[in-house]
């Protein structure tokens, strides 16, 4: 109607430059969004590498044989793939993991790919790094269930060929075989983890590899303020917040029971209901949702954020933009966790 | 000193002729083992058929999702590969298998590799071919522990994308996500699971294919009897023989608690101690050994074998040479088994 109007009183040839104006401004508008986005997020590294943990190829070599060790839990049952599967983008797809001797995980299982990037580990972030993380894993008991450091040690010395790889990844005169050199090899293998996708070739000058609705969605994402905390390399996992900051998240997550977060880590007033804000890199392949997987579907939990941090009440089509970025995070799953090696032969020791 | 003699009174000249006649003889034996050989054995097929269950790309294709799939279990913990894992050559190293809720399996994890040339499945047979075995393990109580087939199948009808690709593989007019679609799809992935090694290209013609220790073992192997049930195309699988023929086999083994094998099945006394005589295919990669996992080395097996089926006690040269054949059975990871493809994402409905 309005067209008509103005194609009424301007005529054709007064219209096309108007149009081309439009057009023009559309297309500036989409460049102040990949140069405002380059300013909030940034491509994958190839690795994430640590001063304290060199990336050698014999360490990754190892770290990736023992992430998919099951003889070193208590039971013969758990791995790191066992709440970290291949198949469902590092995670269990449960809403909180079931470990060794099936006792159930409080929290769900955060993803492995990129996680090296974040402040710390864990959803409360009481994990300094993935090293710290893959070490204390060994005695956690509903993870691999030992009762000391020492028990998963002579379990790990009693698997013929792993001293040899320890040997090699870890020269010394000091024997090679221990906590910190277990956590050290998956950490490094788990820095090689990083999963590329359209958003990095987006944001390296590609635009075309982000949908329009895609392009609409990262709009909305940096506007409604979801990129004031889902942010950097890992579209999020770089600070703390509360969960719930305009309104109780339990009252949209359902859970029964509010977790308190970081708060029953460091005591702190502050820190009630604070978790570490993941990462979003391949949250569209890791559902179910939240630090308690409360939420079943991206759509929800996209909505659920926006009203319990933002205070926004979003349409459908907000949703279904804010969920074609999201997508837009997928990679592929990288090579060397999708594909298996063989491990040493030899019988779980019970 | 024999040799030295020999010259003195033959000279060189006539030594010659002699020489190569005992190389022409060791090799006629060699030719002579081969030949024998390839009565006994047959190399592996490419893929296993099956006249009741045709090989589809569509079927192998959803087959090898399903095989990884964990949220169809009662618990979302159990998924094929968690008692067949790739790193373990599609066993769990455990003595037996802990399943869904933590319920302790009866036997040991047999291998998935080539299972399907077997004249039945599990140890003792009660599983008419690996689309029966895929389709009851839905309902077993240790494995994915379901309640019914019709709560097994909720729960696989509740992942988005699988419907789509169970119609793919099963035209026709009726709902196709049924149990034993299940366990065609499954089963049609694990026939192409075979694992050709280099006792294959020896067989084939390649004799160099085997160490010299080898062939010495596939000579005892044939010799002292093992061949009379481990033999064709898997060494193994193709007959029920009772465990501990000359002798109760628990005491060598140590097992604590005597298995009565297919009695338990059949009620037949002829049964009693008979199990399904394993395929060797891969046995060096997969301890702990026997129905009851109560054996950790491969040497040791084949000592208990040769003592309580043949009524042999083997020397340790033996033995090696026996294992030295056993480890010309390893085949590399097929491809399709080692490389995780990604599930339909959606979380497990507890």
């Amino acid at each position: 109607m309005k067209w008509s109007w103005l194609l009424r009183y301007v005529g054709l040839a007064a219209l096309v430059p108007a149009l081309l104006l439009v057009s023009s401004a559309g297309r500036s508008a989409d460049e102040r969004l990949v140069d405002r986005a380059r300013k909030v997020f940034q491509p994958l590294p190839e690795r994430v590498p640590s001063p304290e943990n060199p990336l050698t190829p014999e360490k990754v070599a190892l770290g990736r044989l023992l992430f998919f060790e099951p003889r070193v839990s208590v039971d013969g049952t758990v791995s790191c793939s066992r709440c970290h599967q291949p198949g469902l983008y590092s995670t269990d797809a449960l809403p909180r993991p079931i470990g060794a001797l099936h006792r159930a995980n409080p929290r769900n299982a955060p993803v492995i790919f990129n996680a090296a990037l974040q402040i710390a580990e864990h959803w409360r972030g009481d994990r300094e790094s993935v090293e710290d993380q893959a070490t204390q894993a060994l005695v956690g008991p509903a993870s691999f269930g030992n009762p000391s450091y020492e028990a998963a040690m002579a379990r790990l010395a009693a698997i013929p060929g792993y001293r040899e790889l320890f040997a090699r990844a870890f020269p010394g005169p000091t024997d090679p075989v221990t906590p910190e050199n277990w956590g050290k090899a998956i950490g490094a293998y788990e820095r090689t983890l990083v999963t590329p996708s359209p958003f990095d070739r987006y944001l390296e000058g590609d635009e075309g590899a982000l949908t329009a609705e895609a392009q609409a969605g990262l709009r909305a994402f940096m506007q409604l303020g979801c990129a004031g905390c889902h942010n950097g390399a890992g579209v999020g996992g770089g600070m703390f917040q509360k969960f719930g900051l305009v309104e109780d998240y339990w009252k949209e997550t359902g859970s029964p029971t509010p977790d308190k977060g970081r708060f029953d880590v460091t005591h702190a007033d502050a820190d009630l209901y604070v978790f570490k804000v993941p990462i979003l890199r391949n949250v569209a392949r890791t559902p179910p949702y939240f630090h308690d997987g409360s939420v079943a579907t991206l759509p929800e939990a996209v909505r659920i954020m926006a009203k319990v941090q933002l205070g926004q009440t979003l349409t459908d089509g907000q949703v279904r933009e804010l969920v074609a970025f999201l997508d837009s995070l997928t990679g592929p799953l990288p090579e060397s966790f999708a594909t298996a090696v063989a491990l040493p032969p030899a019988g779980f020791r019970p």
